[in-house]
């Protein structure tokens, strides 16, 4: 699969490109704006990929793009359809199915981020046989991946951490990625789940992988890196999340990461999908990233915090990221409403480059 | 598989029998004695499972077990044929894949702890199918198992945990059960390892599973009890080792130990497998575990220490056990040399039955 950014600009490990950008983006029959997540991720964070959306006739979300039908869109120089849903059970319906065929008779590759694979379905695997397309699964990673060493790389490293899933990693480290290259500095979104590594063109989805190769994992995300520019690990999970903290750990030692940054969504009442367990104060969170990360990165240090304050108004948002910045002494900003320029500028001040 | 520890003894999550003891061990062409290390292990914690063992003509290494073919084994009574090797590869030799053949004829169920499938060759794939015998894997988990919930649940256990790989933690909850079973309390080895599968009759390959699983593995593994009993979880790995810390945690969390026992050997020089990392102190490794645990079982406290001695001689391992003792506070104990009372003890005294 491609890792580049514009087609020949590595922004990731080296590999082979099989399929990239530009993108029709396939909304299907989404009952409603949630469903297209992942497309409007895609269609936010890289606009310059994506030339068109596709919506079937009770489709009831739209993004800021032309409808095009999959013949139009590779007539008009499209490379790749990526199914741009989220849904619960992670499967695909016979009307996606008999789409993605329509994709692949039309000559485009297909990439999607759904736990089902898309050779589960026999119509689709004959399909992309008969045209010769590419199917990428970003859940899915084929490659053989060695055990982490934990041994010193050159390049520099942060990594997004969280005191739960699903509170803004991802975001986040997209922002600092957007501002970092507005000021210059070589930086790169390096992904570990699925929406980011339809976003990236490339990734390792983390906690697909065997539990031995975690931290390996997570090495070979973010090799050694010459040319002073920035590694930007997008975070997985929560050290403080019973179900997935040994994700959370294995990416920590393997991104050997120079900074952290500590992401949160003031108010949760508890930890995603288990009532029984409170979200951690951030400073113990924060705490026990740091302590965990020093057994392969002695230097580690945190340099920001990002809040999610999308549930708050305004003045209590303000107010959360002023309590944050005095309980922690570090800057703090909601990345939607207020950027991350105050959290780039500790990043450049405090790490040597 | 079975999880029974003698035929009809539930001793694991419930399961349904499909071969299980008694066992003719294969030592195939074992060079030397390190090469047989499973199938020792095997003879050592359950020989009243162990008919004979099968010695290939250049077999370098012994068991005190009568020599047997396949076809006498199978008249003697056994049910399973164990490949007692293990092999830095982990595949099987021409030589080996025939005499699985020869097994399956004769009748027998085959279990491997290699990392190769035994039906990763047609010939044993075709034998098994052509005789109706079972193939068992204990590197791979064919069931699907939930995501963690962290949810506390009835029923005492205890996890060990190290400052290293292979310092032998296997060996000392076997020990335990041992200790405690002589005493008339229930206990019961749950194993994570390849090795522990074979000798306990089940068990979950934890660093097999994929890593969303990893704590939804350890609680599968070691289910709600209510008789009162304890459950003994085999750890893995080490918060402190760089490539498998995930693992552990996962396993940790997973666990819900009421009591932990450290695992250790004085004097090993670095990490395995990476000289750039040493060894962490005892104190230091132990606190993390505790610290780490909390947040599935708030109660969880250390009742003791298992070193491995085996590269001291006698004064210095008694030395390095009344160091740790005053170090840490814990009765410490080398389970080899030394047994366990002292921590069972501990264990027995300080957990509300």
């Amino acid at each position: 699969m491609s890792a580049t950014n514009t087609r020949g600009q590595a922004t990731g490990p080296p590999r082979q490109a099989a399929w990239g950008p530009p993108y029709l983006l396939y909304l299907g029959d989404a009952p409603d704006e949630l469903a297209i997540k992942t497309a409007r991720g895609l269609a936010y964070w890289r606009p310059q990929w994506c030339l068109g959306q596709w919506r079937g006739p009770s489709c009831q979300a739209s993004l800021d793009l032309p409808d095009m039908t999959a013949e139009q869109a590779r007539a008009a120089g499209a490379d790749t359809m990526v199914i741009g849903l989220a849904n619960p059970g992670g499967v695909m319906s016979p009307q996606n199915v008999r789409d993605v065929v329509i994709a692949l008779e039309a000559g485009l590759n297909v990439a999607s981020g759904l736990h089902q694979r898309l050779d589960a379905h026999p119509a689709i695997a004959q399909a992309a046989a008969r045209t010769g397309r590419v199917l990428f699964d970003a859940r899915h990673f084929p490659d053989s991946i060695p055990v982490g060493t934990g041994r010193p790389r050159s390049g520099r490293r942060l990594l997004t951490v969280g005191t739960d899933c699903s509170v803004g990693k991802m975001y986040t480290t997209l922002a600092l990625e957007r501002e970092l290259r507005r000021r210059g500095v070589k930086a790169d979104f390096r992904a570990t789940g699925q929406t980011g590594i339809l976003i990236a063109g490339g990734g390792v989805p983390i906690d697909a992988l065997v539990a031995d190769f975690i931290s390996g994992g997570a090495e070979w995300l973010s090799p050694a890196r010459e040319d002073g520019g920035w590694d930007l690990i997008e975070g997985q999970g929560s050290l403080f999340h019973p179900s997935y903290a040994g994700v959370s750990l294995g990416l920590l030692h393997g991104a050997q990461p120079d900074a952290l940054v500590l992401c949160h969504e003031p108010g949760r009442p508890h930890m995603r999908g288990l009532p029984e367990f409170r979200v951690p104060d951030m400073k113990t969170c924060l705490e026990a990233n740091l302590q965990a990360a020093r057994l392969t990165q002695p230097n580690v240090i945190a340099v920001g915090i990002a809040l999610n304050t999308s549930k708050l108004a305004p003045p209590a948002a303000m107010h959360a990221c002023r309590a944050a910045e005095e309980a922690l002494g570090l800057p703090c900003q909601d990345p939607v409403t207020m950027g991350v320029d105050r959290i780039a500028d500790q990043l450049l001040t405090c790490v040597a480059s």
